[in-house]
């Protein structure tokens, strides 16, 4: 079997050599030359020689769609194309539907695992049919964490990246439980020594976890995290989970609080406040600061 | 009837003004000998005269209770305290036992109304006794606004009080609800006038409301609130709501998200950002900033 | 001038009745044709005459899309339609373009005021072009209340919903806010007469609104509310408002937690709960309620 | 060394065994004469002979205090109580003080790991000071987990249960971000195999966790949770994190959130929903459920 991997940034670079560990052909492009093995994209597709061919794209999604227009014209009846990135899910249909005119097929895989996938393996949630997902198993195999987890095929097209969507929700809330947290320890006067507390967590206590781990790791470099300024971006599945919340009339609150903590760490001065100050001031004659 | 008033700052002297208004004799002290009506809580309460006597206290929290033991030295069978400021409900209880062994009744009162109070008049939530409420009676009709509403015997020792804090509680809340609206008109393109939004509000909309006029008010001077921070203090009752809820397990989910808001307002760099931040770089190698 | 009034229901029939009493024809069009003026749109829009004519939509948002497609046929060059129902601003600027083929102008307007519109009149948010917001001003002119406020062209197409929308978040979080605050109250032994506290804060307090009035009129009958379920729908601004908030990096947790609050009421087996319930099973054998 | 270790339900029971199975001697008493090894508390200290004696608490909350005051009559210098039920760390000073009376040492210990402890250890966070600890050491490294992590000196009194406090709100955050998580997959129609997506999890994802590999155990049972109610208890120190964030001005959103879903999922008809309800019907002519 030869893979085309389309994208070999931080993640996708990673995913290349652990595919190719497991003994499968991987044929990568990406437009940076020095990384990919191929000139371009059709280049690439001729390499995987005859069908069925499979290409995984783990490419940012604002690419995803001129790339599928692409692949539709080089690609054929039988072919393969899985999206891999942290895609939307509600564009999956869509783009199964587009790429079945031409009788390719399409399963969207949600990744986890960031920069220890390579070492530790990558959590897999795959959308698609069953064909399709048993066609392209040797490489979720060669990706998933060795023993019996790590891989799902969720349900039909759209399955995976809601999944993952999920699972970054989740993600959301338990970072920012376990920020509230240390937050509370480092502003009482009681625990003398954090990162220990957090530390001791990690064997017989109910929040062991691997985020629980990270931040001890964190700690051993920086133990009041000094180096690090209180700024966190979103990345796009966290807005997704609370939308889809607010659409299925699904309560949220803990992971739209950490979704929605993330947006107040970047505002610098926030305006809610200005107004909340201006009608304080109005009413009080509180001193407002200026 | 004479009022001794302990406490002539913006609140008790624009009072003072008004009980005169209304033909009562007031007695003020403060320990501002300039706005002063006296020397001393003693020389207050010797031009009280006969009783029995009424003394106001409308003092910051933290002089309440030293205070009340002067004035059990001071006073006596049959006279009256009257807390007015903003101490905390649970306080009550302990005042009126302390004052009663010497025969002293007790009322607190929750004030509102800030510095249009004097013009406007003052709404009134009174906890105590009857007799202790109808002997005070004059005082509070001096006070109130003209009209049916503005004053109210809530219940026994503390439920004054409490309804003040509840009050303010609902003032958090609605306060934020008016400022994140603000602040999403602010930020989309769609509303090019948000000033006029808010002022039509005024008139024939669900959100009519005094607080409304306020945030009009404000903004005729300062459009867009430049002048002022995105920086807001909090006063200790959004405080006690939030804990009186979690006491009774009464769920006060925008309450308390109006009073984390401020909290936020005052950070930074906010220190649970910091750990999911060092979280983020952990796993993913999300660029940080440092 | 002559009016076209599509939707004669609970709120068009009484805006009707309000736009005659100021003088201006009106005629309605509605399915029922007991209550309709018009045996179908094509016939309402013969009896409009000459133009330019004006064809005010005040329908459930499902109906909006059809109307439009009927109407860009009876209608032509110079006329307006106006959608003044709840519709999610972010379809306005698509109806816009769909209608200015055909040469008719389109104004979305956002309309508050509920039953009560009628007698006090409706405040109006009117997004779209100022020649056609000047042709419809003598209908806007019926509708708002008296005097200064009430009225306001909050922008172009799209501005009166997305103002509309925003005021009825804001009004969500307000509603929220005075309800927690009646529930504590509830809970609490201290304050033994709540509708009192509530009537009180009607003059001189900061949270003196109309939706405090509406709180008192609803205690009159009912005291402690024993006639009403603890259940509440939400009509969609505001699942738009937090989305609107989330898509800006806007954060609102007072609001969406009023939206989650009416989401939550309606669930009978908080289905998170359940998951919560089984965790705390698994790990500390604490009793489960099956 | 011998123990005394005063309760012996479900934590105390099993962890007299693991202690038991590290060679050390315990003497338990209990009210529940069927499994104490003493008649009463004076018994049990009589075995314990020649001092340094410890004595270890187990008990409900409500029961510390007033064995407290009998261990002080009983127990005396250089002897140690350590309090290692769930008690609230605000207390711990006093009764850290009112023992130092009689030269008795006082340790607050956290003891986390719920009905699995037995077999994997208890996590141990402790409070007081160096010569106490020193002194128990033995039967901390009896309880806790193999390896390196699993305890803590966390400083001086109080420390202990302020750690334990904060990490159990950790907990109620991550429970709640596991549960929204679910509860959307459930909700929606994509993932067709809820259960296999969060076995899926367990190995190479973000959310890896116990909680997680407990929320697997709970859906092999019973895939969709059917056989258990929405229904969560709190056992109160999710509130005190809550109360310690307020008094800190720590903003404690999603922690708060989890703390509050417990409270409304214990509300049949949710008290604010009823007054949201009525200022519906009231400016809407809104239906309402009666």
């Amino acid at each position: 079997m030869k893979l085309g991997l389309v994208g070999l940034g931080k993640m996708g670079g990673n995913m290349r050599q652990r595919i190719r560990d497991a003994g499968i052909d991987v044929v990568g492009y990406d437009r940076n030359a020095e990384i990919s093995d191929s000139d371009s994209l059709a280049d690439m597709v001729a390499q995987l020689g005859e069908g069925p061919r499979v290409v995984w794209l783990m490419l940012p999604v604002q690419f995803v769609k001129q790339t599928l227009d692409e692949l539709k014209d080089l690609l054929g009846e039988g072919d393969i194309v899985v999206d891999g990135g942290n895609s939307k899910w509600i564009n999956d249909k869509n783009n199964a539907a587009y790429l079945s005119d031409a009788g390719i097929g399409y399963l969207d895989v949600g990744v986890s695992g960031g920069v220890w996938g390579r070492q530790n393996g990558y959590a897999l949630m795959v959308g698609g049919s069953d064909p399709d997902v048993a066609t392209v198993m040797p490489v979720f195999e060669a990706l998933k964490p060795e023993g019996d987890y790590g891989f799902v095929h969720a349900g039909g097209v759209g399955a995976g990246h809601f999944a993952k969507m999920v699972h970054n929700g989740i993600e959301y809330g338990m970072m920012q439980s376990l920020a509230e947290g240390w937050e509370l320890l480092m502003a009482a006067d009681e625990v003398t020594d954090v990162p220990a507390v957090f530390a001791s967590w990690q064997e017989g206590s109910v929040v062991k976890s691997w985020l629980l781990d990270l931040c001890v790791l964190a700690m051993k470099d920086d133990p009041k995290l000094d180096k690090i300024r209180g700024f966190a971006e979103d990345s796009g599945e966290g807005r997704w989970t609370v939308e889809a919340g607010v659409d299925l009339a699904v309560p949220t609150p803990a992971i739209t609080a950490a979704l929605y903590a993330r947006f107040s760490s970047r505002q610098e001065d926030p305006p809610a406040m200005k107004l909340v100050s201006a009608m304080r001031n109005q009413f009080g004659g509180h001193a407002v600061v200026e």
